[in-house]
């Protein structure tokens, strides 16, 4: 499955309610060596700063994921554009971060 | 298919050329509005930078791919870390740059 396939899979979302326009930022950190850095947490802000150079978005636009298996870290930003808010947020919401470690 | 388990999906690289430590971020823009700002080419250097603010990484360690398809816009970075280079790089390389335009 390639890349373009993945992204454009049918997904269970309520349709109407997908915003007209989304942007997923995708970080994968491979590290087979132990101990190594792991700066997906920060980058997280600094990826978030660039996107703001190209499209205004506030907090509740935004999820952050943060995933980690085996030697596999990844982080995951979804961003509702122009302005669609996730169902069920208020304008005071922060990033609403999830972080999921399988074991 | 989770985003996981699409990372941690088996590859055909050749194994033992496969980078110690690899980073891939990967951005889809999806725009339901024709004419939209497609604003991925300029992010390409953006995340680039972002991304030296952690690591030092030099071009021939870089692979760009942008592919687009129907309102998807998926722009691929694959960065293979701690001084792996890409098969048959040099050191003058400039990043490979792929653009697919599916139809």
């Amino acid at each position: 499955m390639s890349l373009l396939d993945f992204f454009l899979r049918p997904r269970k979302e309520n349709t109407a309610k997908v915003a007209k326009e989304r942007l997923q930022i995708i970080v994968a950190h491979e590290r087979s060596t132990r101990g190594g850095p792991d700066y997906l947490p920060q980058l997280k802000q600094d990826l978030l700063d660039v996107i703001r150079k190209y499209v205004a978005i506030s907090p509740d636009q935004v999820t952050v994921q943060l995933d980690k298996k085996d030697d596999l870290s990844v982080l995951e930003l979804n961003i509702m554009l122009n302005g669609d808010k996730k169902p069920g947020e208020d304008d005071t919401a922060q990033p609403h971060v999830e972080d999921k470690v399988s074991p």
